[in-house]
């Protein structure tokens, strides 16, 4: 683009040459590949026989730049991780902007080569897309949907789902809880603390292929964002009428979520993640997946945080250092809204 | 849902208990589907072995209801539309909402229906989906993402892209131009006229299965959107070289979209549709497949309306009645911005 002063208006939506020119010069030229600049209202796309998975998120993040990314990159992480999770191979990746007129196009553009960056990191290719504008005051600064394909083999179809889980089996992270949500509620101008703390806004599908490549004792993995750590493990415990036992010493936490946490009372297994995935895996495999886990760098702080009981079917229980314990609930409040 | 009183509330965007009931009491009992119904993050699909089509549009139309459909209606036929003239048959839909605090249950329950009604209609399956709920005064009542994919058979794999089009072929459209961008106009509070115009909105993709299944003469589709008719074939001639002439006497526009376009000066080759395609003959296979779209309840009024040409070459002519010609152009301003 021309200069640092321009903004979007209202014309870039038209579907016309101004439209056009906007695809050309900013989507285009970040976002260039083979079939993206076929420029067909549908993209053509092998998938190489294997069955294929599917997946969307909108993303309606406030602020739009946080420490760790911006909303370009974790429309990419949101969706490979979603993906990835399901077992699958990203593969394919659609891009839909919704953007408020007056929104500088620099900013813009930062998103975009955020969000470029961030699929070629994850080796998904943008094959397809679409630009609307909204008057101001309409939207809040950008929305940006991504929708992906992974293909999947059949022998990981079913980790996604999770009806293999048994008692004993047992539950690992790749890192810390909570940056996201802090992240990007430290980033925002209400809010009156300051914190280091970065968002782990990552896309994991190569530290979850390294695991699935190097195991076959992975029973299920889910990706624990909006609702926190504590709502995966919930939704788990009532699918499976099994119960879930987390240790507190165990869960990796980072000072600075610690001290906010603390300060304001949140939980930090309700706060968003964006770069971590929770592995249910068998008793026999989980030193060795959580070996793999750690020389990924996505993965070094990685550890065992507990395990699936026959106790308390369909809850979560928390066993705190003094030996206490406590229900962990579903998240049902709203403490953070618009961290993803 | 219990009421006709009850409000989107920002809690229903958490991703914890009052969303998951939101989904299972909304989402889930209009959209039903095995595949769904599994509320895994991504859909494990099987495709037939076939290349697929993957396209994506969001929806951010203003009304969000209007004389011929609702937003819901409008978020499945648009993307249908873009598979169906990539030459492919819908398989899978992923829907993703953005909605405003304070949307009324009501209104999202009537546009949920509307989309499950058309998905049907259409015969794609939704398959997965996200939903995000952003403060009041951040989005305009209800933004909507669609994602699909479509099985492409070999043989129809170039009917998106118009690489063997030929001086000679004809251009052909299944009737009506300008009702939907027209209907959604007179639908604003703010439009002081009154007109009877319904929008146009409908899914094609049984018309374009019936014209592939019965000729082998299409050279190329589009459905005129956002820009109208003008916008496409001038796209056309730009991308082929070649010119395009249109016949004014054999334009279907009804009486309402003539009335209107002449009091307000606007060129109904520039009004959005949503249920209109142009297709790209041979010469031979034209009137064949004309009548296919006429015994289709879509193709009633279906129409030759021009042919390509050596003249003007990336220039779109249209023939008058009087012998006069002039030369369409792009949409290039922006009279009806929020129609799609």
């Amino acid at each position: 683009m021309k200069s640092g002063e321009e903004k979007i208006l209202l014309s870039h939506g038209n579907g016309g040459k101004i439209m056009h020119s906007l695809i050309g010069e900013l989507f285009l030229r970040h976002f260039s590949n083979p079939i993206l600049n076929e420029q067909t209202d549908a993209a053509i796309l092998a998938t190489g026989g294997d069955e294929i998975a599917f997946t969307t998120d909108s993303f309606v993040i406030d602020p739009i730049f946080f420490p760790g990314g911006n909303i370009g990159k974790l429309s990419v992480c949101g969706t490979v991780n979603d993906l990835a999770v399901a077992g699958a191979s990203p593969l394919y990746l659609s891009v839909s902007f919704i953007l408020e007129e007056g929104l500088p196009i620099k900013e813009l553009e930062a998103i975009v080569v955020a969000l470029a960056e961030e699929a070629k990191e994850a080796g998904i290719t943008i094959v397809t897309g679409d630009t609307k504008v909204v008057h101001k005051g309409k939207c809040d600064k950008i929305f940006i949907n991504t929708a992906g394909i992974g293909s999947v083999r059949k022998e990981d179809r079913h980790i996604g789902k999770g009806q293999h889980i048994r008692p004993g089996d047992i539950i690992i992270i790749n890192g810390t809880i909570g940056d996201h949500g802090m992240a990007v509620m430290g980033a925002r101008e209400s809010f009156h603390f300051k914190t280091s703390v970065i968002s782990d806004c990552a896309s994991l599908n190569h530290l979850i292929r390294e695991v699935l490549d190097n195991s076959n004792g992975v029973k299920f993995m889910r990706d624990p964002t909006r609702g926190g750590v504590a709502t995966v493990l919930n939704e788990l415990a009532e699918k499976t009428c099994l119960g879930i036992e987390i240790d507190e010493p165990a869960l990796p936490v980072s000072p600075g979520v610690t001290a906010i946490c603390e300060l304001l009372g949140f939980d930090p297994l309700h706060i968003a993640n964006e770069g971590k995935v929770i592995i249910v895996a068998t008793p026999e495999a989980a030193e060795s997946i959580l070996e793999t886990m750690k020389r990924n760098k996505l993965g070094l702080h990685s550890a065992i945080i507990g395990r699936v009981v026959t106790d308390h079917p369909g809850k979560v229980v928390l066993n705190n250092e003094t030996g206490g314990r406590r229900i962990v609930d579903s998240l049902t409040g709203d403490p953070l809204p618009r961290i993803c």
